[in-house]
């Protein structure tokens, strides 16, 4: 692993007799100019946006079409030469950042970059993997439609590494996560064939789910190339909402009442007050949606989509009212209020998505992407937190975010007086043994939204079953057995080095 | 295969060295109760519901536990001995009935009958493998709560099967397969080693999803003992409409206004003029609900869910009326009517539910569960009938069902001349690969809800793309290489034979 802060040596790689027998080979079959090996136009590629891991790749191939990656897979299983696929390269686990010793060329979907079609009666679209998640959401809106998924990188991130990670975000409590907007995929699988799973079917039989099996295997059992993804009617009005309250079990419990009462709840955001007061203080113009002080906060946002106005149908602001009322009558919450236009809207949502910036502001800091069954989290938010604390003296740790997924980002940030490169090479591997074993302890997931990629490898084969990652190595060779799809990320077969 | 009509002959099936050893072995670990030998207790599971499929099973094993399904699975890895795992026994395609040669003994899960718990505020029940689906509906609403999937074998049909078959119904639509239901499993590997995939995370991404590989695997992966549910919020009202129409394409016109004009549509089946006469004809008791002829017709039932009052909402009737009233204006239905009461509404139902059992009493007939793309069904049910009458003279096709989900039961009944058993030995494999041919030249699937089992083993085989079926076989054999699950089901092995 590369340490934050740790300097990346731009060095020129040799290629191997195979790469450059591959090379010569695909000159033909997909043209000079999609094989690049400047060095300049590819040190951008070989590390992750956050500048965490670092790779060298003597190549970086750039495809312009399906039949063209399926020529360089096949191409490349012949010659015994791995591929490392990337999108948009904003994986937080160097789950695109190719091997420290050159042996894997890059595989770029990003000219793969056709919406190929909206189909408006359907609800479908079919885009390419290197579509940009922002380009799709304009692409349907012009549709009267939208795609019902979004995170932070929405402007870089690709469809192709959203169905490869299993992507997340703020909109799946109601929608879920990529998993179940998807409708079919087209790939390309180890031996260079094509999976054409985009007809889509609502119910087809036949057998094991190749599309489910390539969703989140982070381009280790195929290319994705394509996917069918479900719309959902364009929002025609939201209110959002924002509450203070005693704890995440009182937040919990407000989120089920509002759930039991409505479909509509599209997000329910939790904040730790120190966090809010760390945003105020970090981001100018942001002010608190609340006169009070409060321990923990919520961001509600409701919405309404009938294409068609609906008799007395409700608001959202009216739905939220409503449901908000009774809490703050019998105490639940302590105070409340409806974002009053859509500017005041986007305000609160700053403050939620401003959080992460204003705690990295706030030193160096380990940051888990984890998740437990929703009921559990409450009390994980509060003790995991304590616990970490008390076994890492002067270490900060909290927790914010998707409460009612099950999913939140879990930060412990080093004491006051540590020294950021010192801190992650001394204290990091113990620090993330321990929260990570208090949520295998709570039934949970070391990776909730963000995958294994090279970060996670360790501690996933630390802590799995045994019989699971069995099952992932077994299928990983059935599919892959040279083992030349992003070698390194996800699983490693037994050949692999255990450690590096 | 067994042709309907084809005696089932009751014989003694001699037991393997190998098999007398598995169960010397097991009777210490699960009790010699739950090892069944008894030729007339074995018999009835040995043919499947509408005995059309016959195997030889030397013994049945009924285990009580999840524990005592993975002492078996791991004792019967050692011995060598092929297992059949077992629900309700309602396949539809030889899925659970044993080989013919006895070299399986049935695995069955009725046993495994506990609904482990039921979380009101998750929305979510865990129910054992044998929990017969009607038991977990009537569980269920006594909880105030409903799991949305139903199908007419609600009485027999068991949760291990309906996971293991992805089992579909008439409220795909709105709910979607199980594999939408299914927040989680459990269940024994080939290997023994028990899966515990029930602590339900809304988000986890720790590499490919055992889950949904053995969703739909008919038992050739693993044995399902538990499965984590979704439940809905119990339904406080609902209207059944009824609409006469021209043909399937004003049919799905329709359907595609009402659905971007409301998500409350919960069911929508068609039904061809000539199949609902037959119905009126067969059953007793049946009336049409409109008044006029109509070449095709379609039911409606849209419905309401909120626990709590909602100020103003619209009923599902008046929905449904405010929906249909335009469609009548301009045309693109004939007549509509919607249910004055919930005793026509059941009876109207009961016309759609009655549709196979007076197809049935037709005469000798063909019947393929088979699906396209949604927008493409309507085409496909007018000229795939048109084309299979022309081919093979004297027949008569139709088709009926789930439009909304583009599938459909295709039927060709025998020529009134003909004589049930020669009809279906010489016509019936030429009928099917036609049929089957049409449905993949539409981009469809020859199996919708079905599955593979035995029966449509080998036109997968001749259709499958070369490459999904090297993925599937690739599969099977990393998780299982000796083949002892489900033997000759879905997938064969390369050692297996061709065909029987």
């Amino acid at each position: 692993m590369n340490l934050p802060g740790l300097p990346h040596v731009l060095r020129a790689v040799a290629m191997t007799p195979g790469q450059t027998a591959l090379l010569d080979h695909l000159r033909d079959r997909i043209g000079s100019k999609a094989i690049i090996t400047e060095r300049d136009a590819i040190a951008p590629w070989e590390t992750d946006w956050r500048g965490r891991w670092h790779g060298h790749a003597p190549a970086l191939l750039s495809p312009g079409s399906t039949q063209e990656v399926a020529a360089i897979v096949a191409a490349a299983r012949a010659a015994g030469v791995a591929l490392v696929p990337q999108g948009g390269n904003t994986s937080m686990v160097g789950g695109a950042t190719p091997p420290e010793d050159g042996s894997a060329l890059i595989l770029s979907l990003r000219r793969l970059n056709r919406v190929r079609g909206i189909d408006t009666h359907a609800n479908l679209a079919i885009a390419e993997a290197g579509v940009i998640l922002e380009t799709l959401h304009q692409a349907v809106a012009a549709e009267g439609r939208r795609f019902p998924l979004t995170l932070g990188s929405r402007g870089s991130a690709t469809i192709g590494g959203l169905v490869s990670t299993n992507a997340g975000g703020t909109q799946v409590l109601r929608w879920g996560t990529m998993r179940g907007l998807v409708a079919g995929i087209e790939a390309v699988l180890p031996d260079g064939s094509v999976h054409d799973g985009l007809a889509v079917l609502k119910k087809d039989n036949r057998g094991y789910d190749l599309t489910q099996l390539l969703i989140g295997a982070e381009g280790t059992l195929g290319i994705v190339t394509a996917a069918a993804l479900r719309l959902a009617p364009a929002i025609t009005a939201r209110a959002v909402g924002w509450a203070g309250c005693a704890n995440p079990v009182d937040a919990l419990a407000l989120l089920r009442r509002m759930q039991a009462a409505t479909d509509r709840i599209e997000s329910f955001e939790i904040i730790r007050g120190d966090s809010l007061r760390r945003v105020l203080d970090h981001v100018p113009g942001t002010r608190s949606p609340l006169a009070g002080q409060h321990a923990w906060h919520v961001l509600i946002e409701a919405v309404a989509s009938d294409p068609e106005p609906v008799p007395g149908a409700e608001s959202p602001a009216g739905l939220l009212e409503r449901l908000l009322a009774p809490a703050l009558a019998d105490g639940l919450i302590a105070d409340a209020v409806v974002a009053a236009s859509e500017a005041q809207a986007e305000a609160f949502w700053r403050l939620r998505e401003s959080l992460s910036e204003a705690e990295r502001a706030g030193g160096p800091a380990l940051q888990f992407d984890i998740s437990v069954p929703v009921e559990a989290m409450p009390r994980f938010m509060l003790d995991a937190a304590a616990a970490a604390e008390a076994r890492f003296p002067g270490t900060h740790a909290t927790a914010f975010g998707h409460l009612g997924d099950g999913n939140v980002h879990f930060h412990v940030r080093a004491p006051t007086s540590a020294a950021a490169d010192r801190w992650y090479a001394d204290e990091a591997p113990a620090i993330t043994r321990f929260v990570d074993d208090l949520v295998v302890a709570a039934g949970g997931s070391i990776s909730a939204e963000h995958g294994i990629g090279q970060m996670k490898l360790a501690e996933l084969e630390r802590l799995g079953p045994p019989a699971r990652l069995h099952a992932l190595r077994a299928i990983k060779a059935a599919l892959d057995p040279a083992g030349l799809l992003n070698p390194g990320k996800l699983v490693r077969l037994a050949r692999e080095p255990a450690g590096k």
